[in-house]
C-alpha cells in the first residue's frame, strides 16, 4: 500500500518535471508518425541520449552565415565591396559552423548575387555595376562564391538577398517559419548593415532568441562593431563569443 | 507486486492516451504561470472537459471578417463601393461570428479605412476620392462603420487594409502567428478581390487549414461566387457551408 | 481664308497623333526643366524618330514570364507539377517574348526553383518532395529549365520565386520600380495561380497598367481560363489576345 | 464670319477629343497649384518664380514624424516606454515640422498604435502589456496622442505601425511611391530603433535622398546618437542639423 503511493509520488514528480521541451518533443514524435515506447524501451546509454536531447534542443534553431563571400572578405578579388576586417573572420566564421553542424543546427548560406548590370542593387551601389564594371557579387561571378574555408553541405540552404537585411524581400521567414525555426544564431558581415538589419528585421518578426557571435562578426572599425554591439543588446539580442557560445 | 504492475499499465495507457493537443495545452498553462495540478487533480465533470476540449480545438483558428461595412454592404450608404448582394450576407456572417465566438475562436474585423484624398487607395480606385467627394469607407465617416448587426467586441481585433488582400502591407500575419493561429476561416465581401486575396495569400504564408464558407461570402454575380469557390477548392481550401461548418 | 482652314486640319492632325505616350514624355521633359525645343528643332530622320518614339513608349514596360519551365508545361518531364494545356501556348508564348524584344520591352523570366527537400516549397505541396522524391522545378533540375523554344538572353532578368505570386517574397517590384517600369505584360501558366496572383499583386503595388495576353497564358479547363480573365478584367486589367497586343 | 464659327467648332471637336492623358495632365498641373495658362503665357516675377521653383523642389519630399507620442516622450505620461532625452527635442521637430509645412512637404506622423492586449507588439515587449498593465501607445488611450506642441493638420497624413520601421508591415510604401515621393527627411525618437531602422528601410527600397536632422531626433545617450548618424553617414544618408537644412 506505502509502496504505491511512493510509486504515485515518483511518477508524480517526473510528471511535474518534465519541462516544455520534453513536453514539446514527445508531441513531435508522437505526431511524426514514430512511437515513443521504443525510445523508452530500448534505454538509450548515456551518450545517444544526449545527443538526442541535443539535437532536440538545437531543432528550433537556425544559423544564419550572412555575406562571407570572396567579394566581401578575400582582399585577393580586388573587389570595391571588400570589408577589409573580414577576412580575419573567416576561420572563426567556419568553426561556428562545425559546431552548429554537430549541434544538427539547421545552417543557412545568406548571400547577395546581384545583376551584371545591377539592376537588383541598391540605387547608392548602383555606380558599381555600371559600364562594364564588374560589381561585387556578381551571380556566377567568382566574386560571389563563398570564402576558402567554407563549405555548403548537402542539406544546407542558400538563400539569396539583394538588399543588407537577409528578410527584405526575400522567402527567408517562409523558409524559417515552415521548419519550426524560433532562434536564430548570427555571424558574418558586416556588424552595422547586413548582419544589424537581419538582427533587427528578426526581432521584429519575432524569433524567440537572436544571437549574434561577436567574434564571428566583423565591422570596418572596432568602435563601429562595439557601438553595434551595445544596440543590439538593448533589444534583448545575446551576444555571446564564439568560445561563450559553444559551451 | 501484480498491482504495481496494474498502476504501471494503467499510467502508461494514460499518457499514450494525452492527445497532442491536451500536451499542448497543458505546456501553455505551464508556461502562462498557471498551475496545472488543481486542472489534474479536480477531476472536471464531463460537460467540462469537453469544453476545454472545444476551445483547444479553436484556439489555433483566427475568423477573418472582410470588408463588412457599410459602404460596402448597406445600399442606404448610396457608396460607388456598394456590392449589392452583400446585403443579404449578413445575417450569416453574424450567426458565423456567434458561432465563433462560442467556440473561442480569435476573431478578426479586417476592415478598408481611407484617407479622405484617397493617398492609400488603389490607383484605378483614386478618382472615387478626389476633388471632394467621399469614397468608399474613408477613415472616420460612417461609412466605414461595421455593418448594423455586427458588434465588434472587447477581446476581438481590428485590423485595417489598404488593398484587397488583408496581408497586403498590413501587420496581420505578425498578429495571428505570435497568436498561435495556425487555421483561418473567413468570411465577408466581395469573393473574387478581398475573400480570394486573403485565402491566396493565406496559402502563401502556409496556415494550414483555410476555409471559407460559402454562404457567407458574397459576389456580384452567382457565377463569379462558384468559379472562385471552384479555384479555392483546387488549392486545397475547405468551402463548407455555414450549416457544415457549425456542426 | 483657306489658308486658316488648311492651318486647322494640320494642327488638328497633328495633335490627335500624339498619343498618350508622346504627351507623357513632353510631361516629364517639361517638369524636369530641360527643355523640348532642341529635340525636336534637331529633326530627326523619320526612321529614327518612329525608332525613338517606339523604344520611349515602350521603356515603361515590362513583360513577366510566368512558371514556362520544363516541368510545368512539357508532357516529356512526367512531373507532378505539368498543366496539360500549358504545350500548346508555348509558341505563343515565344512570339510575344519576340514582338517584346522587337519593341525593347524589358523582359523577366519568372521561375520556380526549389530546394530538392521543399523547404521552401507550399505547405499543401510538400508531399511532392518528401522522402527523395523529385518535386516539380527542384533548382538544377532540368524540369526547372524554360520549355524549349524559349531562350532567355543577354539583359534579359530571371526572377526566383517560390510561391504563386511573382511579387510574394521577392525583390521583383524593387527590379520593376527602379528601372522605371509602370506597365506590365503578362504571360505563362497558369491563369488561375500564378498569373492571377501576380496580376492582383501587381494591381495592389499600382502598376499603371496591367496586361494579360489571353492567348498566351493557360489553364486547366476553358472554363478556368475565362472566370479568371472576366474577374481581372473587372479590376481594370486589360486582355487582348496575341494579334490584338502586337497591333 | 462663318470661318470664325468653322473655326471655333474645329476647336471645340478638338478640346473634346483630347484624350484622358491630356486631361489627366492638365488636372495635376491645375491641382498642384499652378496654372498651365500663366506658365506658358505670363512670365511670372522673380519670386513667383522661385516660389514655384521651391514647391517644386519640394513636391517629391516627405517628412517622416517618428514616434513622436506622449508615452515616448512626455515623462508626466509615467510610462514604461519614455525615451527620457525625447522631451527636449519636441521644439525642434515642431520647428522642423513648421519648415516642412513652408515648404509644401508632404507631412507624415508615423506612430505606435498597439493592442491593449499587446498582441501586436514585438514579443520582448509583451510583457508590459500583460495582466491589466497599461503599455505604451494603446490605441486610444492618451499616452498614444501626439506629444504637446505637435499638431496633425488636415492634408498630413497619420501612418500607424507596430514594429521599429515605419516600412515594416505597413503601406508606407505604397502612399509615398504613389505620392511621387523620393526623397525623405526624418525626424523624431529614437535614433538606433525607430528612426534607423526606417533609414534603412529607405535606402533598400530605393528612396533617392534620405535626410535625417539630427537635432531633431533623440536617443538615450550621445554615444547612442552619434555612433547611429556614423552608421548612417556610411551608406549615404544626410545628417544635417536643423539650421542647415533650413537653409
Amino acid at each position: 500500500m506505502t509502496s504505491h503511493l511512493a510509486l504515485m509520488s515518483c511518477l508524480l514528480v517526473l510528471l511535474l518535471s518534465l519541462d516544455k521541451f520534453l513536453l514539446h518533443y514527445l508531441k513531435k514524435r508522437w505526431l511524426s508518425g514514430g512511437s515513443i515506447i521504443p525510445r523508452i524501451s530500448s534505454a538509450p546509454s548515456k551518450s545517444r541520449r544526449s545527443m538526442a536531447a541535443a539535437s532536440a534542443k538545437w531543432s528550433e534553431t537556425a544559423m544564419l552565415v550572412i555575406d562571407m563571400q570572396k567579394d566581401f572578405v578575400d582582399p585577393a578579388m580586388g573587389s570595391s565591396g571588400l570589408l577589409a576586417p573580414g577576412e580575419a573572420i573567416v576561420p572563426a566564421v567556419a568553426e561556428a559552423v562545425a559546431v552548429a553542424r554537430q549541434r544538427g543546427i539547421f545552417i543557412i548560406w545568406v548571400v547577395r548575387e546581384h545583376d551584371p548590370y545591377g539592376r537588383d542593387v541598391e540605387l547608392f551601389r548602383r555606380h558599381f555595376y555600371s559600364s562594364g564594371k564588374l560589381g561585387p557579387a556578381v551571380k556566377g561571378s567568382e566574386g560571389a562564391d563563398m570564402a576558402d574555408g567554407l563549405i555548403v553541405e548537402e542539406g544546407d540552404y542558400k538563400l539569396v538577398k539583394t538588399r543588407f537585411s537577409a528578410f527584405f524581400a526575400t522567402h527567408l521567414d517562409s523558409v524559417l517559419k515552415t521548419s519550426g525555426i524560433k532562434n536564430l544564431v548570427i555571424v558574418g558581415v558586416q556588424i552595422p548593415n547586413c548582419v544589424r538589419q537581419t538582427v533587427y528585421d528578426a526581432v521584429a518578426l519575432d524569433y524567440e532568441k537572436v544571437t549574434v557571435i561577436t567574434d564571428a562578426t566583423a565591422a570596418a572599425t572596432p568602435e563601429i562593431h562595439s557601438s553595434n554591439i551595445r544596440d543590439m543588446k538593448n533589444i534583448g539580442v545575446e551576444t555571446p563569443t564564439l568560445e561563450e557560445w559553444r559551451l
